[in-house]
């Protein structure tokens, strides 16, 4: 297989090794993007994709088939390599499912806006009192409960809907296991006819 | 054809005119919901559509072959019954590539923030004093900077952008025209790869 500057270029920027280091992996790997990542990774070369911005990634859609609701997600990676495989794609379809069905609100537990954290610890707290629960023990049960509320309402937090033994963010950590990059889910938008 | 029930109550829904007089126009114009319409207008009912809540609607993607722009769009009017009709379809299509291609920022000028707004008077009065505008003059001019800058960045105010004669504004009151509904662009999210 003839190995590309284009290849090599990009194999470059998802793991900022050399480019003489790349195109030998490369070459070794038969132009085989994910094998020579490993290659570079067993060669002990520093990869640098953890941290790096990604900057590359893929917008998907999904409509529900009443035509009443629908989704818009992008997702972000290292390299446009990686945004055109199989895997990421499926990643991409499972996820904008899920958020037609599951109605998330925030892609991460940071992303609740401060003032909505406080009021509902405030009802939580008040909720505690009622049942006549001690100051501690409310507490306790408060940061239970906002725990609760981040796993219903983000999207990272959530059981996948079609297996709930994993959640979202086990997902994407295993798609970044098997890419070797960053998997950012960036934004969503989420409409139904009839809702705010 | 038949005269079902629901089709009378759809009727009723999208003119506010009785349900007897309802079914007297769909019988005369064979299940024909437009026709009954235009049937009852003719006859001087009362039609009550402009301004009552339009609670139906339908949620339309679109995808740049790219993978790397996609836009989602949510367009309501009064009955399903026109939501799901083909000019209303169609119009949804458009605009969404519309979107994709044209970058509106609002829907509407009154949904430009007072900041925003602000700030651009700001920039336009500075640029016309820079010019060695009078006074009254640049205020003029500001005007006229303000209503090119609601032209460029609202989806109703902008040129369409396969015919530079109408604008969505006026697409969308043919749409109103012709289905005798409101038609209402509820909102729309633009996502870019690469982009805020």
């Amino acid at each position: 297989m003839d190995i590309t500057m284009d290849l090599i270029k990009q194999l470059r920027e998802a793991t900022g090794v050399g480019i003489m280091d790349c195109k030998a992996a490369l070459k070794a790997s038969d132009g085989d993007m994910t094998a020579a990542k490993k290659l570079l990774r067993e060669q002990g070369k520093e990869i640098i994709s953890e941290g790096r911005a990604a900057s590359e990634g893929r917008v998907e859609s999904y409509l529900h088939h009443s035509g009443r609701v629908g989704v818009l997600l992008e997702v972000d990676c290292n390299t446009d390599f990686t945004a055109s495989n199989d895997d990421f794609r499926r990643f991409m379809r499972d996820v904008a499912m899920h958020i037609a069905s599951e109605k998330p609100l925030y892609v991460k537990a940071e992303d609740v806006p401060q003032d909505v954290l406080e009021s509902e610890k405030e009802v939580f707290l008040q909720q505690a009192k009622t049942e006549g629960k001690p100051e501690k023990i409310a507490q306790k049960i408060v940061e239970g409960r906002i725990k609760k509320f981040y796993d219903q309402t983000c999207l990272l937090n959530q059981a996948f809907v079609r297996d709930e033994g994993v959640t979202i963010e086990d997902m994407r950590n295993d798609l970044a296991a098997k890419t070797g990059e960053n998997i950012v889910i960036k934004h969503f938008a989420r409409f139904e006819v009839g809702k705010e």
